[in-house]
């Protein structure tokens, strides 16, 4: 059965890498040991060494041991035999270009589909959609196709952000992005907020955290969805 | 010789369509009475014919007649006739998408050689770089390449904001985001802020408007460009 959590972010501000979600990752790693970690978006440019070295030092906190995808032979190989994954954020043109060039999509889905626990966050959250087509990343490689995973039947607008009324900038607001993005696709797009993430249980589908989060649908006006409820009924 | 005018917005905070430019504009066009609209990338979603119109009654307070490339029957053709061209912002994968699937990319290359005037703004502008990989845009279409006309020999990021020291929001800054992209692309690139544009004849380019402009090149600290004053020389 599927299990997964997708957050809208590895930080919120003011503390450290995945603190907030931490007591959610100890009950959601209880009964692994290795996470494997997917270190292909490469946050604010780190090397794959580099960003790993954060999420190991982080999960050693919980005792839970980290290796790096990059430190396998064969990738493919390393994702179906994981205890756990979690694909980290950073830039998700570059982190499909490399699920992509690596040929691990299929492997991914082998591993959720048999109960492998997945953690994303961020970038590593996107590619849980259908498709990846509601970044707010820069396209600074060009990935040969938009399509992700599809482990969840609609797509994740990270860090979601509402419209600032001060704001004097004229660059298009979350919303107006989504809505163009809705004259020529049909999937609905959830806007999770910092802090909020989904507990995916089979096809249980649960919000979390402090907020709510805005879903986007096709022709409908956009409506938020309280938190410790269940949120799959609006995909079916 | 090539004359373009490649603009950071169509509007700026509190004024009207292209009202902070259209002095400017109407020396840029003084020879021309028709403009060749083109409305691809449908800002705000609006529709190729509700965009026009709005290019058509603003173009009109200076005298100009404003035509979209929807109402032609050959887009190729209406391009290589035009006594000039204004391509509108909105979002620049769809935009491009309708470039390739037109056609019309070697066309706008021989116009603009040719010497016909080109205005771009927003998404209009970054389609004069090397590559369309510093978009703000969310992808919300899969154009057949990234790559775009090169009138000049950098990219833009336009709508260039600066980091808001104040901000508790996680996600990348324009900067961060821009310095990822340099670890995979040589190009540099140009934040241009609102209210910024480049005039370019031929081999000049001049950056105008009330702001420096930021520069980031591959592998060097990012640099704050003077208004009013020749910036060709950084990229040869």
């Amino acid at each position: 059965m599927k299990k997964l959590i997708v957050a809208s972010t590895s930080t919120v501000h003011g503390s450290g890498y995945l603190a907030y979600i931490l007591p959610t990752l100890t009950d959601f790693f209880k009964e692994v040991s290795t996470i494997l970690f997917i270190p292909y978006a490469r946050a604010s440019g780190k090397t794959y060494d580099e960003y790993t070295e954060i999420a190991r030092n982080t999960f050693a906190t919980i005792d839970k041991e980290v290796v790096g995808i990059h430190e396998f032979d064969n990738p493919k190989e390393a994702v179906l035999q994981a205890e756990a994954i979690f694909t980290g954020g950073g830039n998700t043109f570059e982190l499909v270009n490399q699920l992509y060039k690596n040929d691990i999509l299929p492997d991914l889905t082998t591993a959720v589909e048999n109960g492998t626990p997945y953690l994303g966050t961020s970038a590593g959250s996107n590619i849980c959609g259908v498709t990846m087509m509601n970044t707010n990343d820069m396209p600074i490689v060009y990935p040969p196709s938009f399509k992700t995973l599809g482990f969840i039947p609609f797509n994740i607008n990270a860090h979601y952000l509402d419209p600032n009324p001060d704001s004097t900038h004229m660059g298009e607001t979350r919303e107006t992005r989504i809505k163009e993005y809705h004259i020529f696709n049909e999937t609905s797009v959830l806007g999770l907020r910092e802090g909020s993430w989904l507990e995916v249980n089979g096809n249980s589908i649960v919000l979390r955290g402090n907020y709510t989060a805005r879903l986007f649908q096709q022709n409908k006006e956009a409506v938020e969805l309280e938190s410790d409820k269940e949120i799959s009924q609006y995909f079916n």
